[in-house]
């Protein structure tokens, strides 16, 4: 197959580097790396299996390169290209285009073992960083504003500037935490409040991503066992846990992504929190924090062995709480494995 | 004009709010702003001239309203859109579709006298992180690495999370300097190395962008006045500051783009460094930390009053160092005012 990649990570995946202005070409036996020439020095040192170009104007080069291969047909990711740059690349170009909707990510959708490594390890480091998180709450975060605790959140998450954050943490408390993806607010947090975080670190590029919910007491952890004074926040608590349990327990390669959607849903719905499950199970994690499969009502997409997603049921009660259990989970020898 | 609007912060200067999944759409008096009910809260308080609409499918739902609206003519920035959004959002429109490149960037050129008050206000804010900045090196920086000061940059120019970034600071020591988008590495900051350091913040979502260029001594400033033991690199420095200060001091409202990019390339090139001097002299700056209007030797875009936009001249010695000094401008009454 011959085809173009633009999105950062699709050309990290094809070449082991990357730039925030880069192109990659495949076209039969020949790859081409484009980028300009602020990123000459790393791009001729780190990109692997293809020919580095420095280019002033990207589109016009890989315009006059695909000419001059006598390629046929030329396959691209309708998500990934703007209609501009589309047409400045495609220019006069007298080939087949072929539209192919997620064309990296589907590349991408099963885990290499190498892959899975670099993952298990993002994770880990990601919960170790909940964990530095907790403690540096309990030293300085009560009375901070929802804006201090997400740079407190960062600052734990990248230990100080070592990785990269997988996005810009959530961290949001009581009411706030209603809103699935909150911004932070000059909201306090109090002892014995609820406390929501979502967040997640890269290491070698690929992302970790986790959320928990807690009673924030003094001596507070991030662990899944939480204990709250409100018995609708309980109960609401232990609906979101079992369900994110049952589709631990019970989802299997060769389901649909629908079914596995359904272990949580039905779970929610039955509690009477359906209509405050607005969002679907879970995505996939790579190099990409959301990319394929996707845990969706509507999904038909087969999960498989090597798949690596997240399954992260909520209930989110507007202006009372929100209520999120997220783990990053991989499938083995048909099984649920959580990283 | 009837036009659609997709990008996150053309959507914002529309309406006053955006989300990561937003449309707006703009038809004949109405305004519609779509987005998915993780934002409904938000949306709901902070839209303002605009109908919200809360939808799962943004791309079928803004396709009914474009058919029920009856107009005849719709415009949209190629540049905004993928190929596969747009499909979606114009499937089976009987109405002319005209593409506007930079839509939302035209619009935006010139800056209201409210936007160059906050743009004002965070120039002044990144300034002043820029010496907070300094003090941290001084306490802590000294024998850290890249990857490390990144972090304190990150720290500082937050002020421990109050203030988003503009872009990831770029920290970046001696030889690192001469890549221009320099990623951290473990290089190590030693006293009297030569410290790059291009970063900005955000106030009430604009930019700030400063670049600065010192010899990193014990009580070092981020100052534009700079010593260094090297005769080489003293000479690139004052080169690049009497660019910098020849441009500031010479571009008028009326020069087109290339006559401003021209006051700072013919100094560098006279003084013998033109071929390390790899960029343009600048860009505008707004919600965007690159927008309209850019700074080239080929731009005919004509400079006027109250447009916001970057003078940043450098000089890029491939493996021994890079130099770069940039500040914030705007035109009133035909000169440059330094914010």
């Amino acid at each position: 197959m011959n085809y173009i990649v633009k999105d950062e990570n699709a050309i990290y995946y094809e070449c082991g580097y990357s730039s925030d202005n880069a192109l990659f070409l495949k076209l039969g036996s020949e790859a081409f790396f484009l980028t300009d020439s602020r990123y000459a020095i790393e791009a001729e040192n780190l990109v692997k299996g293809a020919t580095v170009i420095i280019e002033r104007d990207l589109y016009a080069k890989a315009n006059s390169i695909i000419k001059t291969s006598k390629i046929k047909k030329l396959t691209y990711d309708p998500k990934e290209w703007s209609i501009f740059h589309f047409e400045k690349i495609t220019k006069d170009l007298k080939i087949k285009l072929q539209a192919l909707p997620d064309l990296s990510h589907k590349k991408r959708i099963i885990k290499s073992d190498e892959e899975l490594k670099i993952i298990k390890k993002a994770v880990k480091l990601g919960a170790k960083a909940f964990d530095r998180f907790a403690k540096d709450i309990q030293k300085n975060g009560f009375e901070s504003s929802e804006y201090n605790l997400t740079y407190m959140a960062k600052k734990a998450l990248s230990k100080k500037g070592e990785y990269e954050l997988s996005f810009d943490p959530i961290v949001a408390v009581k009411g706030n935490a209603a809103k699935p993806h909150a911004l932070p607010t000059s909201e306090k947090l109090h002892k014995k409040d609820l406390l929501l975080v979502d967040a997640g670190l890269k290491y070698k590029r690929y992302c970790s991503d986790r959320t928990r919910t807690v009673y924030a007491k003094d001596d507070f952890s991030f662990d899944t066992i939480q204990k709250f004074k409100s018995k609708k926040i309980q109960k609401a608590y232990d609906t979101v846990l079992k369900a994110h349990d049952n589709a631990i327990e019970k989802a299997r390669s060769g389901m649909k992504a629908k079914e596995v959607d359904a272990l949580t849903r039905k779970i929610i719905e039955k509690a009477g929190f359906g209509e405050y499950y607005v969002h679907s199970t879970g995505h996939g994690v790579g190099l990409d924090i959301h990319e394929m499969p996707y845990i969706a009502s509507k999904s038909d997409t087969v999960i498989e062995d090597g798949m690596v997603y997240t399954i992260e049921p909520g209930i989110y009660i507007p202006n009372e709480f929100g209520i999120r259990i997220e783990d990053m989970v991989t499938m083995i020898e048909g099984r649920v494995v959580v990283l």
